[in-house]
């Protein structure tokens, strides 16, 4: 379905280093804060040898204040540093969408 | 960075029901059929809880050439009666993108 109002995602591919060193406890607060950021809209994650997180906005200015989030950036960091081998985040325009409830077939 | 040629991206975020269900054997051919496709780009994939699969495409006719396929639209009906609780999907335009990778650092 064509979107009334269009918005953006935020794709963040990645793959872990080795054990834990802070990540658990950092993810969850990333998500706390990134939740009461001005713009956001929703979070959806999961991780199976690959991570993939993603992060739904109103704006791109909402992206860049996120980004530019001084707690956010001490994490973006830490994961560059300590936590990722590999990570690729992509900004895309969501244009359409639909969803299945089965609850509502 | 800025893309020369944007691409799109197509998240299907998801709920399965209980049981397998031939689930697992499905999604492979599915990866496998979507790969041979023109204008497949890449596809990643992560389940835990949520399942979150990610596939890019170089245009919106290379998306509904794939949903319209014969194999793909049989997965399509057996993932509303049998494999999923719920899902969403979102046609989304890659509009700048960028990537880490520690061996480069």
């Amino acid at each position: 379905m064509k979107l009334n109002k269009p918005y953006y995602a935020v794709i963040f591919t990645n793959l872990r280093t080795e054990g834990d060193n802070g990540y658990a406890q950092m993810a969850e607060t990333m998500e706390r804060l990134a939740r009461q950021q001005p713009g956001f809209i929703d979070f959806e994650s999961a991780r199976s040898g690959m991570g993939i997180a993603v992060s739904y906005w109103d704006s791109l200015e909402a992206i860049a204040n996120w980004k530019n989030n001084i707690d956010h950036k001490a994490a973006q960091q830490k994961g560059i540093s300590d936590w990722y081998s590999w990570y690729k985040v992509r900004i895309c325009l969501v244009e359409r969408e639909y969803e299945f409830n089965c609850s509502t077939v």
